[in-house]
Protein backbone atom coordinates (compact mmCIF):
# COMPACT_ATOMS: atom_id res chain seq x y z
CA UNK A 1 0.00 0.00 0.00
CA UNK A 2 1.58 3.31 -0.89
CA UNK A 3 0.91 6.00 1.82
CA UNK A 4 -1.44 8.75 0.57
CA UNK A 5 0.58 11.01 3.24
CA UNK A 6 3.34 12.31 3.57
CA UNK A 7 6.55 10.63 5.40
CA UNK A 8 10.35 11.70 5.66
CA UNK A 9 12.50 8.78 4.57
CA UNK A 10 13.71 6.92 7.98
CA UNK A 11 17.41 7.54 6.42
CA UNK A 12 16.78 11.63 5.82
CA UNK A 13 15.36 11.33 9.28
CA UNK A 14 18.59 9.56 10.79
CA UNK A 15 20.92 11.81 9.27
CA UNK A 16 19.33 15.42 9.74
CA UNK A 17 17.74 17.40 12.45
CA UNK A 18 14.30 19.91 11.66
CA UNK A 19 14.92 22.73 11.67
CA UNK A 20 11.57 24.79 10.01
CA UNK A 21 8.56 23.81 7.84
CA UNK A 22 8.33 26.11 4.63
CA UNK A 23 4.92 25.76 2.40
CA UNK A 24 6.53 23.59 0.67
CA UNK A 25 9.46 21.94 1.86
CA UNK A 26 10.92 20.52 5.28
CA UNK A 27 13.90 22.39 6.28
CA UNK A 28 16.61 20.13 8.27
CA UNK A 29 20.15 20.63 9.63
CA UNK A 30 22.24 17.73 8.04
CA UNK A 31 24.47 15.92 11.30
CA UNK A 32 27.98 16.49 10.08
CA UNK A 33 29.67 19.74 11.75
CA UNK A 34 32.09 19.32 8.85
CA UNK A 35 29.99 21.94 6.84
CA UNK A 36 26.66 23.87 7.00
CA UNK A 37 24.62 21.82 5.26
CA UNK A 38 20.77 22.01 4.63
CA UNK A 39 18.57 19.78 3.46
CA UNK A 40 15.08 20.75 1.60
CA UNK A 41 12.01 17.76 1.42
CA UNK A 42 9.22 18.75 -0.41
CA UNK A 43 6.27 17.22 1.10
CA UNK A 44 5.09 15.87 -2.12
CA UNK A 45 4.08 11.89 -1.85
CA UNK A 46 5.84 10.02 -4.06
CA UNK A 47 8.00 12.29 -5.44
CA UNK A 48 12.02 11.23 -6.68
CA UNK A 49 13.02 13.39 -9.23
CA UNK A 50 12.80 17.59 -9.42
CA UNK A 51 10.59 16.72 -12.61
CA UNK A 52 7.99 15.01 -10.39
CA UNK A 53 6.89 18.19 -8.91
CA UNK A 54 4.70 20.43 -11.26
CA UNK A 55 5.38 23.63 -12.54
CA UNK A 56 4.08 25.62 -9.16
CA UNK A 57 5.86 23.24 -6.63
CA UNK A 58 8.90 23.63 -8.86
CA UNK A 59 9.33 27.33 -8.66
CA UNK A 60 8.26 27.70 -4.74
CA UNK A 61 11.13 24.92 -4.61
CA UNK A 62 13.22 27.21 -5.84
CA UNK A 63 12.40 30.22 -3.64
CA UNK A 64 12.54 27.80 -0.55
CA UNK A 65 16.55 26.93 -1.74
CA UNK A 66 17.21 30.78 -2.16
CA UNK A 67 15.69 31.22 1.44
CA UNK A 68 18.06 28.42 2.15
CA UNK A 69 20.76 29.65 0.52
CA UNK A 70 20.96 33.08 1.90
CA UNK A 71 20.62 31.37 5.33
CA UNK A 72 23.99 30.04 4.74
CA UNK A 73 25.47 32.53 3.23
CA UNK A 74 23.91 35.28 6.41
CA UNK A 75 25.10 32.90 8.95
CA UNK A 76 28.41 31.85 7.62
CA UNK A 77 29.92 33.78 4.72
CA UNK A 78 31.26 30.76 2.94
CA UNK A 79 33.13 31.05 0.00
CA UNK A 80 30.40 29.36 -2.68
CA UNK A 81 27.18 27.84 -2.20
CA UNK A 82 26.60 23.97 -3.65
CA UNK A 83 22.73 23.16 -4.61
CA UNK A 84 22.17 19.73 -5.64
CA UNK A 85 19.30 16.87 -5.96
CA UNK A 86 20.73 13.83 -6.31
CA UNK A 87 18.56 11.07 -4.35
CA UNK A 88 20.89 7.90 -5.55
CA UNK A 89 20.98 6.63 -2.60
CA UNK A 90 18.04 8.33 -0.47
CA UNK A 91 15.08 8.39 -3.31
CA UNK A 92 12.56 10.41 -1.59
CA UNK A 93 13.16 13.92 -3.48
CA UNK A 94 15.57 16.11 -1.34
CA UNK A 95 18.17 19.17 -2.27
CA UNK A 96 21.03 19.71 -0.27
CA UNK A 97 22.04 22.93 0.44
CA UNK A 98 26.04 23.76 1.40
CA UNK A 99 28.14 26.01 2.84
CA UNK A 100 31.91 25.43 1.29
CA UNK A 101 35.08 26.93 2.19
CA UNK A 102 38.34 26.49 1.05
CA UNK A 103 39.75 25.15 4.51
CA UNK A 104 36.39 22.54 4.61
CA UNK A 105 37.57 19.14 4.21
CA UNK A 106 36.38 18.37 1.06
CA UNK A 107 37.15 21.34 -1.00
CA UNK A 108 37.34 21.66 -3.99
CA UNK A 109 35.54 18.31 -4.29
CA UNK A 110 31.82 17.71 -3.74
CA UNK A 111 31.43 16.93 -0.23
CA UNK A 112 29.81 13.46 -0.69
CA UNK A 113 32.17 9.84 -0.16
CA UNK A 114 34.84 12.64 1.00
CA UNK A 115 35.49 12.30 4.74
CA UNK A 116 32.82 10.38 7.21
CA UNK A 117 29.94 12.51 8.97
CA UNK A 118 31.35 14.42 12.03
CA UNK A 119 27.74 14.53 14.36
CA UNK A 120 27.68 17.58 16.44
CA UNK A 121 28.40 17.52 19.92
CA UNK A 122 24.93 18.42 21.76
CA UNK A 123 25.69 22.22 22.76
CA UNK A 124 27.12 22.69 19.12
CA UNK A 125 23.68 21.23 17.91
CA UNK A 126 21.58 23.64 19.88
CA UNK A 127 23.72 26.75 19.32
CA UNK A 128 23.71 26.04 15.69
CA UNK A 129 19.55 25.21 15.56
CA UNK A 130 19.10 28.45 17.61
CA UNK A 131 21.41 30.52 15.32
CA UNK A 132 19.81 29.57 12.14
CA UNK A 133 16.45 29.98 13.45
CA UNK A 134 17.15 32.82 14.97
CA UNK A 135 18.20 34.32 11.33
CA UNK A 136 15.24 32.63 9.84
CA UNK A 137 12.43 34.40 12.20
CA UNK A 138 14.67 37.70 11.72
CA UNK B 1 37.85 45.63 -16.57
CA UNK B 2 34.41 43.70 -16.09
CA UNK B 3 33.12 42.13 -19.18
CA UNK B 4 29.75 43.95 -19.81
CA UNK B 5 28.35 40.96 -22.08
CA UNK B 6 28.43 37.06 -21.45
CA UNK B 7 31.31 34.74 -22.25
CA UNK B 8 31.25 31.13 -21.38
CA UNK B 9 34.15 29.89 -18.94
CA UNK B 10 36.99 29.04 -21.05
CA UNK B 11 37.00 25.58 -19.13
CA UNK B 12 33.41 25.19 -19.61
CA UNK B 13 33.63 25.69 -22.98
CA UNK B 14 36.52 23.01 -23.63
CA UNK B 15 34.63 20.91 -21.85
CA UNK B 16 31.56 20.73 -23.27
CA UNK B 17 29.77 21.23 -27.08
CA UNK B 18 27.08 23.33 -28.13
CA UNK B 19 23.34 21.81 -28.34
CA UNK B 20 20.63 24.53 -28.00
CA UNK B 21 20.03 28.32 -27.01
CA UNK B 22 17.25 28.40 -24.41
CA UNK B 23 16.01 31.86 -23.72
CA UNK B 24 18.20 32.02 -20.53
CA UNK B 25 20.61 29.56 -20.40
CA UNK B 26 22.91 28.05 -23.12
CA UNK B 27 22.68 23.71 -23.39
CA UNK B 28 26.04 22.06 -23.61
CA UNK B 29 26.62 18.39 -23.92
CA UNK B 30 29.18 17.61 -21.72
CA UNK B 31 31.71 15.76 -23.12
CA UNK B 32 32.10 12.36 -21.16
CA UNK B 33 30.65 9.31 -22.64
CA UNK B 34 30.35 7.96 -19.25
CA UNK B 35 27.44 9.10 -18.72
CA UNK B 36 23.97 11.46 -20.52
CA UNK B 37 25.16 14.61 -19.09
CA UNK B 38 23.95 18.21 -20.03
CA UNK B 39 25.39 21.90 -18.55
CA UNK B 40 23.01 24.97 -18.46
CA UNK B 41 24.54 28.17 -18.74
CA UNK B 42 22.45 30.76 -17.90
CA UNK B 43 24.05 34.22 -19.82
CA UNK B 44 24.20 36.46 -16.71
CA UNK B 45 27.10 38.57 -16.83
CA UNK B 46 29.29 37.44 -13.52
CA UNK B 47 26.19 34.98 -11.21
CA UNK B 48 28.41 32.49 -9.44
CA UNK B 49 25.82 31.31 -7.55
CA UNK B 50 22.27 30.54 -7.58
CA UNK B 51 21.01 33.32 -5.49
CA UNK B 52 22.60 35.75 -7.81
CA UNK B 53 19.71 35.38 -9.58
CA UNK B 54 16.58 37.63 -9.43
CA UNK B 55 13.51 35.53 -9.25
CA UNK B 56 12.57 35.66 -12.44
CA UNK B 57 15.97 34.20 -13.53
CA UNK B 58 15.51 31.42 -11.41
CA UNK B 59 12.51 30.50 -12.24
CA UNK B 60 13.45 30.49 -16.33
CA UNK B 61 16.70 28.55 -14.58
CA UNK B 62 14.18 26.05 -12.77
CA UNK B 63 11.48 25.41 -16.06
CA UNK B 64 14.75 25.21 -18.39
CA UNK B 65 16.82 22.63 -15.63
CA UNK B 66 13.29 21.12 -16.27
CA UNK B 67 12.80 20.61 -19.68
CA UNK B 68 17.24 19.66 -20.16
CA UNK B 69 15.91 16.99 -17.20
CA UNK B 70 12.75 15.32 -19.21
CA UNK B 71 14.85 15.50 -22.67
CA UNK B 72 17.41 12.96 -21.15
CA UNK B 73 14.26 10.80 -19.25
CA UNK B 74 12.58 10.48 -22.87
CA UNK B 75 16.27 9.72 -24.50
CA UNK B 76 17.58 7.46 -21.89
CA UNK B 77 14.83 6.26 -19.47
CA UNK B 78 17.49 6.56 -16.96
CA UNK B 79 16.91 4.88 -13.25
CA UNK B 80 17.44 8.60 -11.81
CA UNK B 81 18.13 12.47 -12.58
CA UNK B 82 21.09 14.30 -10.89
CA UNK B 83 20.38 18.00 -10.82
CA UNK B 84 23.47 20.33 -9.22
CA UNK B 85 24.85 23.58 -8.58
CA UNK B 86 28.28 23.24 -7.60
CA UNK B 87 30.86 25.61 -9.30
CA UNK B 88 33.58 24.93 -6.94
CA UNK B 89 36.70 24.37 -9.67
CA UNK B 90 35.13 26.82 -12.53
CA UNK B 91 32.55 29.59 -10.85
CA UNK B 92 30.68 30.61 -13.53
CA UNK B 93 27.18 29.42 -12.52
CA UNK B 94 26.18 26.34 -14.14
CA UNK B 95 23.84 23.73 -13.70
CA UNK B 96 24.63 20.24 -13.94
CA UNK B 97 21.67 17.37 -14.95
CA UNK B 98 23.12 13.92 -15.17
CA UNK B 99 20.81 10.52 -16.66
CA UNK B 100 22.63 8.04 -13.61
CA UNK B 101 22.23 4.00 -14.57
CA UNK B 102 23.01 1.72 -12.15
CA UNK B 103 25.67 -0.04 -14.46
CA UNK B 104 26.91 3.58 -14.83
CA UNK B 105 31.10 3.61 -13.81
CA UNK B 106 30.16 5.72 -10.59
CA UNK B 107 27.05 4.52 -9.17
CA UNK B 108 25.62 5.38 -6.63
CA UNK B 109 28.39 7.83 -5.90
CA UNK B 110 27.74 11.64 -7.40
CA UNK B 111 30.08 11.40 -11.00
CA UNK B 112 32.43 14.12 -9.91
CA UNK B 113 36.08 12.84 -9.00
CA UNK B 114 34.99 9.13 -9.88
CA UNK B 115 35.93 8.00 -13.47
CA UNK B 116 38.32 9.83 -15.91
CA UNK B 117 36.04 11.38 -18.73
CA UNK B 118 35.40 9.72 -21.67
CA UNK B 119 35.46 11.84 -24.69
CA UNK B 120 33.12 10.76 -27.39
CA UNK B 121 34.64 9.62 -30.57
CA UNK B 122 33.48 11.86 -33.45
CA UNK B 123 30.67 10.06 -34.75
CA UNK B 124 29.15 8.92 -31.25
CA UNK B 125 29.28 12.97 -30.89
CA UNK B 126 27.52 14.01 -33.84
CA UNK B 127 24.88 11.30 -33.20
CA UNK B 128 24.21 11.89 -29.48
CA UNK B 129 23.98 15.91 -30.58
CA UNK B 130 21.78 14.51 -33.57
CA UNK B 131 19.35 12.58 -31.73
CA UNK B 132 18.80 15.51 -28.41
CA UNK B 133 18.24 18.22 -30.78
CA UNK B 134 15.73 16.00 -32.88
CA UNK B 135 14.11 15.69 -29.31
CA UNK B 136 14.39 19.43 -28.38
CA UNK B 137 12.67 20.08 -31.99
CA UNK B 138 9.87 17.30 -31.72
Amino acid sequence: MKAMHFELDARLAADTHPLARFALCELRLMDDANYPWLILVPRVVGARDLIDLDPQQRHQLSDETDRSARLLRDAFRPHKLNVAALGNVVPQLHVHVIARFEEDPAWPAPVWGRVEADPYAPEALIERIALLQGLLRG
